[in-house]
């Protein structure tokens, strides 16, 4: 089996390709390459290395998506694009790697034919909704995005199904929840903060917490990401139906009690690096978003995530941090 | 008041041309330009002609919608697009009309730039909502189109909403029920039974119809469109929020219960040209179309329609035949 990955060099394409390295198969099938796509080169596996190939490129520039498939890729993990907070700061940016790398990506698989379908496992957001909102947010609910990342996820998925129910390729989108706790340096996401709030406590730095205590909101670990997509790329079609956007499950909780968690598990000393500084921006945004989700699709086909924020701690701790908390 | 329709030599542009030429005014402006495009040359109304002028150019062809909008219309009506029947058999042209079209309208606005703000009036469609459905669709039902038609203009409502919120225009999208009677020819839309039935036979002609009569649909004639657009045009901001896409009102019956109505007011002779000549294609597609909507915002925003589809057949016949039925 043949798997790309764009967006491989981004948080989630990183992990992702650790554990297809690490199994070598992808739901039974045995992994003989990997091609790993992203705006700048995606680091080269330690192991494995005779099967990955890795390349630098932007998917909306003509013949970048053409390239990326000649080699008919069994699974395209399609995670490229760019974050919340960005794609609101450069509306050309945005809709350029968002919306035209996605569909450049999608005309590129139906100017291969000759039979070629693949599998095509898209990284969509919860953002393609928009407040107001029930109380949970059922699998039926409308589209009102109130970024433009989250018009142009939609926009994505849109197309997705259009070109599943065309036969061109076999789409599954799946909103992501919140993914926290991200490693690494703050990127520009509008949610980041999500993250920051337990991450640099964790490793000893202040972090910045731009919203109030009471704010809900829904995630999931890294982990549980990657298991997402890899789920997603096994999914029976015929289960599936013609529905192919689903919402992911998630840990709904305050801010407040994912403090109270990381109290918990490091102590008042961690939690206490946690400062209050409200972003009028930032507040704007994160007051358009969902909070809270009634996933009945996606627990029915069987993804799975944790069950408390102290479980995605721990994941963190675990994966990242080496089972090591800085005092 | 400076007017631009685009899709201007379509049914509903030419009706809704004849309707502000009659009136010279927009919800209390007056009208002092018209400009009509379409991909062929609108037919320049008969008075007023000094206030219109005709283009025929493809709004997707780099220029042509710079060129449109460098008057800086106050008020477009987005009508351009291939049909539902087209756009399925017709990929290519289905996307480079009905989005890259679309979203070259929307950019040639946001490149003015300097203040520059058009109310613009999107005619969507029903058809961005896909099967199964709940008895009556509410406002706040998922975007699952099934059919390439439904996707793109799906998209195309992302997008108003998203430049709207940017502030780039401001946007209105309507979704359109069956318009029913059209005059004059069939169109290659899937829906085109719906009026054939009831025009060819007032007009002498037997009528095909390729689905069963159990079939129920939501109808407007198009004088209620036109009511749609224009009332739309005039819509206060401020109660339309950010939701911007609305479902229309509209007649819901069945096959059966139209051809009913035209037994009714036109006789068994007439009412006996209709041939049973079931088509899997047009059952497929119709099948995947919603039949019933609770479209309460419309409804409390203003919007109008016929209340009987008596009413809808008597639109025809005074607008379309000179208030005679051939016999």
């Amino acid at each position: 089996m043949h798997i790309l990955i764009t967006g491989a060099a981004g948080m989630i394409g990183r992990k992702l390709t650790e554990r297809l390295v690490v199994e070598r198969e992808l739901n039974g099938a045995a992994i003989d390459k990997l091609t790993l796509l992203d705006i700048v080169a995606p680091a080269r596996p330690a192991s494995f290395s005779d099967h990955v190939k890795t390349r630098a490129a932007d998917l909306g520039v003509p013949g970048t998506a053409a390239k990326a498939v000649s080699e008919r890729p069994d699974v395209i993990f399609h995670l490229a694009g760019v974050v919340s907070g960005e794609a609101e700061l450069d509306f050309e940016k945005g809709y350029w790697v968002n919306l035209d790398g996605s569909r450049a990506l999608l005309e590129a698989i139906r100017a291969v034919g000759d039979g070629y379908k693949p599998r095509v496992v898209f990284s969509s957001s919860m953002a393609v909704f928009g407040a107001p909102f029930p109380h949970a947010i059922p699998d039926d609910f409308h589209l009102t995005p109130l970024t433009s990342y989250g018009t142009q996820k939609a926009i994505t998925e849109l197309l997705l199904a259009d070109y599943t129910r065309r036969g061109i390729l076999e789409g599954v989108g799946i909103r992501l929840p919140s993914i926290v706790v991200r490693p690494g340096k703050p990127n520009k996401a509008a949610s980041g903060f999500f993250s920051g709030i337990i991450r640099e406590p964790l490793a000893g730095h202040e972090a910045i917490l731009p919203v109030a205590e009471t704010v809900m909101h829904t995630h999931a670990s890294p982990r549980s990401a990657v298991g997402f997509l890899m789920h997603a790329a096994g999914l029976d079609r015929a289960k599936l139906g013609p529905r192919i956007n689903l919402n992911m499950p998630g840990v709904t909780c305050s801010v407040g009690e994912q403090i109270a968690s990381l109290r918990k598990l490091a102590g008042d000393k961690v939690a206490g690096r946690i400062r209050h500084e409200p972003d009028a921006l930032i507040v704007r945004i994160v007051d358009g978003w969902p909070h809270r989700f009634d996933p009945q699709r996606a627990i029915e086909l069987g993804f799975k995530v944790e069950s408390t924020f102290d479980e995605i701690i721990r994941v963190h701790i675990d994966e990242d941090l080496g089972g090591k908390i800085a005092a």
